[in-house]
Formats: C-alpha cells, structure tokens, sequence
C-alpha cells in the first residue's frame, strides 16, 4: 500500500507524503525566517521539528541547520543529510506514526496552513547560471534571429551553453516585476529606442539547487554530479527581447534579463523525482569523455504556462512543455561548469534554459510561440504578441504518480508598468 | 604644509596618510578576519580602533561595521560614514596627534606589518559584472576576430556593454590560477579541442566596489552615481582564449573566464582619488539622457603589468597603461547597469574591461598585445605567446601626486599546471 500521511492530502495536491519538498516561510511578517516542507495544504516547520529533537540520525542531531534563515547549511550537508532528513518527515509525517498525529500541542506549534504563511526565497543564491539545453529553443531562437540556414550555433551540439545570470534580482514566486526601461536597435540613423522594453517575455525553464560544491580548481565528474544537485524549482527567466536584441553581441545578454527571475518557492529534492526519472535523448554527436555519463538521465515533469490578463477573471493556457524536452542534463550542465576549475557553492542555482518541446504548442516562450510578435497569440479573445502590463503569469509543474502527484505548486508574477 | 603621518612612510610607497585604503587581514591563520587600513608597511587593525571608541561621529559611534570579516557593513553605510572614517583615521595617523602616537600598548595592539598579516578578500561579493569599456581593447578584439573592416559591434558607442561574471571565483591577490581545461574550436571535422587552454592570457583591468545598492525596479541616477561606489581595486580577469573563442556565441563569455579573477586587496576610495580625478573623453555620439552625466570624470592612475617567468630572477614589463584610457565612466557604468531595475548590493564588484591605451605598448592583454600570438613578445630573451605554467603576473597602480604617491599595491597570481 502506498505511503499515506495523517494529514488528509486531496490526490490531486502536489504535495503528498511522497514530496516533501522545502522551502523557507514565516508565519507572519513578525516572525524570523525558517525552513519548512510542504504537506498537503499545511507547511511543516522545521525548526520547530529540530527543537522537539525528532531529527535524531547521525548527521542531523546536533545541527543547527533548521535553525537558519536559508536551506544553504543543510544543502552544504550533502544526500547523506538529505536522506535522513527525508526518512524521519516521511516517518512522523506518516499515518501510523503517532508522535506528531496524536499531539496537538507539537501539531499546533509546527504545522502551519500553507495560505497563511509568507514563502520568502529559500536559498542564498551565490552565483546563478542559466544554460540554454533545450534543441527546439535554440533551433528556434536561432531562426528567428539568423534565419533558416543554419540556426543551431556550431558548439550547440559539443556543450551545454550558458551564461552568468544575475543573482540580485532573483525573487520568489508572487513579486511583482516591473517593465524594465532600456535601450532597443535604432532605427535607420536615429539613435537607439529608449523606453519601458515593448518585447516582454517570460521563459519556460527549472532550475537545479546546487548541494556541496567543488574547490576552486577541482571539476566534477559527470558521474558524480547528481550528488551536488539537490533538487530542482520552476523558474521564470524573465526577458525584455528589444534590449536583448540591442545589447547582446559581443557579451551576451546582459540587462534584457536581470531585472527580475522568478522561482517557485518550494525545492523538490531528486529523491522525489527519482520515480519520474526517464531517459535522457540518444546525443547525436557523442559528447565529448568528460560530458559522457554512465546514465543519462530526465524527469518526466509536465509544465504548463497559464497568462492572466489584468481586470480577466480566466487565465489562459498558453503552452505545455515537458522537462524531458532538454537535450543536455543537468549533470552533464554540472560536469561543464566546472570542468575548467570554476567552484560552485551551496545555493547556486542553474536554469536549464528554456524549455520548449517539438510542437508549436509547446514552445517555451512567447519569442516563439508568436514568431517574434508575428503570429499574434489570442486568449479568450485578447491578442497578445508579448506581455503587457497587467499581465500575470503562471507557471506550474507536475509530475503524475500513481495515485499521486508530486508537484512544484506554482511559480507566478505580473507585470507592472514602467516607474 | 602636507599632511604626514607619525608613521614614517616612504616617498615611493602607495600607502601615505593622503590614501588609506581599506582592506580585511588577519594577524595570523588563527585569528579572526577584521577590516583594516594601510598606512606605509603598516595595517591599522580597525577592530581594535572602534573596541578602544575612537570612533566617535555620529554615524560609526555605535556601530559594529569594524566587528565583522568583510566590509560590507561599513559599504552599505554611504558616503557620509567613509568621509567620517577617512577623517578620524587621518587624525589619529597624524604626526600631530597623540592618542596613538604616544601610547604604545595602543600602538602594539593594533599596527601590524604588512609583510607578516594575510590579506583576504574585503568584500562578499554577491554579482561580479565585467564592463567593455576600452575603445582601443573592443577595436583591437574586433579587429582580431572580426576583422578590420568593422571591429566595432554597432551597440558600442551608444552603451557600456558588459556581461555578467562569476563572482565565486573572485580571489585575492597571491592565489594560484589552475590553468583551466575546456574546449575549444574543432579543426577541419575532428571533434572540438579538449585540454588545458592553449591562450591563457591576463586582463589588465580595475573595479569599482559598490557601495549602498538599490532596490529592484528602481534605478540608480547618473549624476547619483558615484555616491554608490566605495573605491576601486586592480583586477586581472584571466582569461582562456581559445575555451572563450569557441563557447561565447551566442550567450557570451562563460568558462573562458570563470576560472579566476583575481583583486588586489586594498580598496583605494574614490575619496582618496579625488586629487587625481580628470576629464573623461569626450563622447560622440553624444550619450542618451539617462547617460549623460554632469562631470563626466576618469582618474589618472597609471597602470602596469610584469610577468615574471618561472625559474626567471627578473620580471619584465609588458605594458603600461592607464585608468584614463576608458571611454565610459564608472558612473555611466553603474547607471546603465541599474536603468532597467537591476539591483546593485553592497559588494558588488563592477569590472572596467581591459583597460588597453592607444599604443601598441599599452595594450590590456596579451590577445592584444602579441595579436592573437602572431607576434610573439620578447621577455629578457623568452618568448611569450599566451602564459605559460609558472608565469607570475604583477599587475600595479599609482597616482602619483606632489611628493606622495595614492597607490592600489599589487594584484598578482602564478599560473600553475591543470589538475
Ligand atoms: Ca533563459
Ligand atoms: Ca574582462
Ligand atoms: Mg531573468
Ligand atoms: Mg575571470
Ligand atoms: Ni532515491
């Protein structure tokens, strides 16, 4: 019989006893910072868990790592730590164990209703990165901008590109984002655009929280790399396509992005997502030794991006996607990041890129579900080339169990005008 | 009559009572991290002037910016307490002035040589950016990859192109650089290069140090600039050319420079740079409004790199140059980077790009310097196209002032083989 909870989870909540996925919150704004798991409608905390003394294996009795306004001190702890954290929440969180159902005092100090609580980020994010590992983005990305001949950049197929993100301007699911001013081509022998971005966009992508990291000078092994991965988000990698365009070359995109990315607040370990595990595409040329792993591995998680406009009751279902659309992994995204030295620390965090699927419906951002603004998006009867403000956006991301999900909830922002 | 300290400084030191950078040392591996000054051989613990309540402003009185292991604290507090700091340390260093000169417990507990304390990083840096603001560097590196018919990218006179860096890598002066392994361009139909970077080569470049930041969404003023930048270090942003060559398109440089990036340890505050602030270029085109600045200033502080060979008695110079080379001021940096929302943290860390001059002899980097190693520069009779393994390079910069000198000290790093 499945694993099943004391505390009644509707089968269709992303967060049943099989998840158990953390996060950061405070009760109310009065009160310090704390981790905590999702279960059900309710956010254990686990703070409170850790003063009651209930983590009592090895690596987590004498921690203090739930005791911390961030995860980072538990991510630096490694799977060990992960795993005994996770086999004791799955154990007193279970409906034959009676230590925190038949206690209402413990249950009235630790549990908290998920709508009550303010989420707040859960990771200190040192340096963040965000690759671009889906085949169809880049495909078309790379028609949109430099035609139909030769779209893939010639190193798309020999490594997992990426660039350095900004980590400042990472925020937590519900912030709102303002449109950001800046520059855009000229046009003829004017000097460039300058104004609030007209090419607002939202990208599709997850992101992988980085556990232990590496030494400076010292890579890591492909096939070593999933154990410095801790577990994965939903990401919006918010992008102003005119200042991207303008700004981009020689350097790479710059202020078309770091004004704002968004992240779901809840971390869903890879312990969880073990059971959704799926192959990852045959890669076609072989990969270089250092990026062959010994399994290649996806996730089969289901994303979806909804668009609700300002003053609209319905949003709008805008494209579905799967995670098991990246070509490169996250292991091989790991591998390569550090194969020159580079150090990655606890709480760094790595966006996949966008992720957009072989179908038209599944493209991972409105740059090419509407074809740069040419191919109008409609929704309930509104037109949209790309965002416009009062727009929310919503990302969500599942993964179907037997009988159960295991979900990352929502990862959402709208967009207000220009200051 | 100029200002002297009761410490004898020597005429050609970088660290006189006119300058008194602030850096972050220890007494020994075994003792915590504090702030300090340099003032001649000499670093003045800070910690132990505010334990014994010297300062004693309005401001710095009750603070605890001298208890902590980087200078973030004291960044975030503004101009104001700097100008509060500079003026009670220039009082008490004075050769007039008592309370230390004349009290040698006092002077015992908190003047350390130089020579026997370790300097670490001063900062934590939350983002590390690197601007392109050379014209002759992005005019030499257009030239070289793109050839001469159109080297410079068609964004460049109209904003200060940067990109963003990796700041985990950031180290201090005297850190070993691993020569980094990575990839680079396939010849003919082989499969791409792989191995330790054939064209490792040093960026002769400054940054800024941020100081109080800015909430997202709302930028920071041109003209308001400078009240966020604390000082300005040496910066070597080693770099991997062929690794760089091959990934950069199109999301820009990534493992061709997140390997190391190295700082010199003292902060030289714009203050103490004030004496030797000078025009700017003058800019054609003429800057959009929200980069066109008041006082448009650069500051005179001449630049310089040696390499020492391994093995070699001597170090050679290979170029000189000067901070006054750059075409966008640190304050249209820092203004471009905030006019979409980006926040800036206490920290922060703006790399200038390769500071290259306009003669041949003035070139930032070796790419430059010996054209992509088609012309191999002489030292003391060794060649060099790229670094080799036990290449020491030494960057230094001074202001050279009436009898005294405002210096940044060294920034330097050993090339040392791949693991
Ligand atoms: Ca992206
Ligand atoms: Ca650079
Ligand atoms: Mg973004
Ligand atoms: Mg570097
Ligand atoms: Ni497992």
């Amino acid at each position: 019989m499945a694993l099943k909870s004391f505390i009644e989870v509707h089968p269709d909540s992303h967060f049943p006893i099989q998840n158990l996925p953390f996060g950061v919150f405070r009760p109310d704004t009065a009160s310090l910072a704390r981790p905590g798991v999702a279960i059900g409608d309710y956010v254990l905390d686990l703070s409170a868990v850790a003063s009651a003394s209930i983590f009592d294996g090895p690596i987590l009795k004498d921690s203090d790592c739930f005791h911390q306004p961030n995860l980072n001190k538990f991510l630096a702890l490694g799977r060990p730590a992960w795993k005994e954290a996770r086999a004791t929440l799955q154990r007193i969180l279970s409906s034959t164990e009676p230590v925190l159902r038949d206690n209402a005092a413990f249950r009235e100090k630790s549990l908290f209703l998920m709508s009550k609580v303010e989420m707040l980020l859960p990771i200190a994010i040192g340096d963040y990165t965000d690759f671009f590992s889906s085949m169809h983005h880049a495909k078309n990305c790379g028609t949109i901008f430099r035609g139909p001949q030769n779209p893939m950049p010639q190193n798309w197929f020999h490594l997992p590109i990426a660039y350095h993100g900004r980590a400042s301007s990472v925020v937590i699911t519900g912030t709102d984002i303002s449109r950001p001013r800046g520059q855009g081509y000229p046009s003829g022998n004017s000097p460039p655009y300058f104004g609030p971005t007209q090419k607002l966009d939202f990208e599709l992508e997850m992101a992988a929280v980085v556990g232990p990291g590496n030494e400076l000078g010292k890579p890591i092994d492909v096939n070593d790399a999933a154990e410095h991965i801790f577990g994965l988000v939903l990401m919006n990698d918010w992008s102003a396509r005119d200042i991207q365009a303008w700004e981009y070359v020689p350097l790479g995109p710059f202020l078309g992005k770091s004004f704002g990315t968004t992240i779901s607040p809840w971390i869903v370990t890879l312990d969880a997502l073990e059971s959704f595990a799926c192959a990852a595409p045959e890669q076609d040329p072989k990969p270089l030794p250092y990026l062959a792993e010994k399994v290649s591995k996806n996730y089969d998680i289901s994303l979806e991006v909804q668009i609700k406009p300002d003053g609209q009751k319905d949003s709008c279902v805008v494209t579905r996607s799967n995670f098991k659309n990246l070509y490169w992994t996250l292991t091989q995204q790991l591998a390569h990041h550090t194969i020159n030295g580079c150090n990655l620390r606890p709480g760094d965090l790595l966006g996949t890129g966008t992720i957009s699927g072989p179908e038209p419906e599944s493209m991972g951002c409105l740059l090419e579900l509407t074809w740069n603004g040419q191919k109008p998006l409609s929704l309930n009867g509104i037109t949209r080339k790309f965002l416009e403000d009062g727009d929310e956006v919503t990302f969500t991301g599942v993964c179907k169990g037997d009988g159960y999900n295991v979900g990352f909830g929502t990862c959402s922002g709208k967009v207000v005008p220009s200051p």
